[in-house]
């Protein structure tokens, strides 16, 4: 099976992969809320209670009845009885008559007669039983009813959230101490190529130790799922492929490395094929670094053949499984991506039609931030682990001139 | 201790607190190369050897003298003698005679005599003894000399780095099985308030749940700090001094969520005074949400106050906490931030002169992303869990208007 001639460009081939991809129904378990960071919903979650549990003061300040302040300005204050201080900590015992304020912290509970707040800085107390309010306040002004924020069985997390902080917080606030989260998807990484040994070995001449795998095995973790590494398959065809249909079997995914030559590419492509229906999708992208890349959806599973080297390999695993990882999270596959500015410190040729991913150091100027690209004679791994970021050339460009503003792109940390 | 009355600026109030820190030296250990994402580099790593150890070719070609391609071309080809196929895994034993070539996959080693390698797509096979070459080549074309990319002795990291995929690669592609990283900083909490009561109980009325010390433990783990908890202090000075200083003495950092009054807000600072030299350096930042907020220095440790609201509490935390723990990790305090362009739904006020943060969603849009405020009458943690962002209302501007595009910040994930 040879490369196919046409080259998709990446976001067609991305599109093409996920188009194929069944709609996912991921495994679940529940975990405390105070572990699930980083993880994602499985379901929806819905408050058990409302939230204020009880009406509440929003700020520090006097609880009133709104009426008696009604008219009350700088020139003209409105004079209430101060009747005592509302205890943070328990119910407040006092009942407000007409005329009389209580002192009120922030989430302090509103006494009974009480229907507004006024802000400590529209007061003056004038004696240890008297205050002047200088502004009117409305009912309801700078409190909250129970329930106002959330009423019981309201929507607290959609399914398909990423937990941070926040929701953390949230889930907390409402004595929600577990939730169900999408199980890690288990994504199956080969390693093939008759030179590639193990990280610890000394390689003899003509071998090289096998990183791929680990570098595959970061980004599958940064971005969610669980590594299962199947270790350095041989160059041949039965042994290739019999670890792929055990990778297949096992994992939710499955990414194989392909040795370095073109030969060896194409046996990973034959390996792919036999793994089920519908097969291989796209062989080759107009993409550089990555253009031998296959993507394939066998029964119902992404199965991706990435290049054997390790820039090109970690390039293109950000672009197609990253988004795939996110697929089966229950994630958006391809949100947008945050970037930096920095205005680009030489011209950058590219060959029009193609899209073009070059690594960049960023530099930190008074002028402001530059990207300062790398160009390496060979492709290796260390290129990108003194890159602070990527530019994207686009397939309509035909290279970016010195001085123009770049988006600095961090795919992998 | 009042607030003082002169407000900082966000900025300049960071400033402060870490020209008051001292230099950091880092407590390190020694983990496995693959177990080190997202771990900080504690000093520079060497090579112990060449790489390449021996020297290859970069792409799939002929192994050639480059003197006999001298002048080919597709009317005038040279014809060379192909004597053979260069094994990946193992030493050539061939040696190159004048007019000879051999077949070479990426990653091959250079046989004897080989000084150059000509691209497969510059050439064609006539017979299976000889080979066609269409295009010259110069002594050195397509090949890596031992040691080209990284000599015994180079660095390979620095220190201060933040460990990730292609990192890890890096590494392991020179048999650096082991990285010596700094130990995460112990990043003390301290959640006071008489009304607060852990999340696992039911308020009653006029209490609240912490959900700061989670928040914030979550913030301060997703940053590489290690949260110690010491758990809800009540508003009683002699007993939160003697929490404070028994979490200055175990930890590296702390930080302490004020109760939600006025008057407890002094308490706090009161206490951190009296933790050690030279105390408390900012007494209420000019930002919404957190004004009340307190930066200190003691016995050389950052000790930070922050407003009791969960909202308040975890976007100060991710403006001065965050910088903190880098610093402790030895990184730069404040890199620059990537972010998303979006457009302003509707028009954002602000009061000029202080610096505002707004919690927005984003909206998908066939026109682009647009950045779509949450007002919350109260400061709920939910408000947050319900953003995708937040934008920055810088103290010059009194607002932002609708339709303007926005940067939009992901401050806590």
């Amino acid at each position: 099976m040879p490369e196919f001639l046409e080259l998709l460009p990446p976001a067609k081939a991305l599109e093409t992969l996920l188009q194929h991809l069944p709609a996912y129904h991921p495994a679940a378990h529940v975990v405390d809320t105070t572990a699930a960071l980083d993880l994602v919903t499985a379901s929806e979650i819905l408050s058990p209670e409302p939230l204020p549990a009880f009406p509440r003061s929003t700020v520090d300040g006097y609880a009133v009845k709104a009426a008696d302040t009604y008219g009350a300005s700088e020139a003209l204050p409105a004079y209430l009885k101060l009747v005592g201080e509302i205890p943070m900590g328990s119910k407040p015992t006092l009942t407000l008559q007409n005329g009389q304020a209580a002192l009120i912290h922030t989430g302090g509970m509103l006494p009974e007669g009480c229907d507004a707040v006024v802000m400590i800085e529209n007061t003056q107390t004038v004696s240890p039983n008297e205050v002047e309010v200088f502004k009117p306040v409305a009912v309801g002004d700078n409190t909250l009813k129970m329930g106002e924020d959330v009423e019981p069985g309201q929507q607290v997390l959609p399914a398909g959230k990423k937990i941070g902080p926040a929701d953390i917080g949230g889930l907390l606030a409402l004595g929600i101490l577990q939730v169900p989260v999408v199980l890690p998807p288990r994504v199956g990484i080969l390693s093939s190529g008759d030179e590639v040994i193990p990280p610890d070995q000394k390689p003899a001449i003509g071998q090289v130790r096998d990183i791929n795998s680990a570098t595959l095995s970061a980004l599958v973790r940064k971005f969610g799922g669980n590594p299962v590494l199947y270790g350095i398959i041989p160059d041949h065809f039965e042994t290739l492929l019999a670890a792929a249909q055990r990778a297949a079997q096992e994992c939710d995914m499955v990414i194989i490395t392909a040795g370095s030559s073109a030969s060896v590419r194409d046996l990973t492509a034959m390996a792919i094929q036999e793994l089920g229906e519908p097969g291989v999708l796209v062989h080759g992208v107009n993409i550089k670094p990555g253009k031998p890349t296959i993507l394939a959806v066998c029964n119902h599973k992404a199965i991706i053949g990435l290049p054997g080297n390790p820039v090109s390999a970690l390039v293109i695993a950000s672009l197609f499984v990253v988004p795939v990882i996110r697929s089966l999270l229950g994630l958006p596959a391809s949100p947008p991506s945050p970037v930096l500015h920095a205005r680009l410190t030489i011209n950058v040729p590219s060959q029009a039609g193609r899209e073009d991913w070059v690594p960049v150091r960023l530099l930190f100027t008074p002028e402001g931030l530059l990207a300062d690209p790398i160009f390496f004679k060979s492709n290796l791994i260390l290129t990108l682990a003194k890159a602070d970021g990527m530019i994207r050339i686009v397939p309509e460009a035909n290279g970016i001139a010195a001085g123009e503003t770049v988006d600095v792109f961090q795919p992998f940390g």
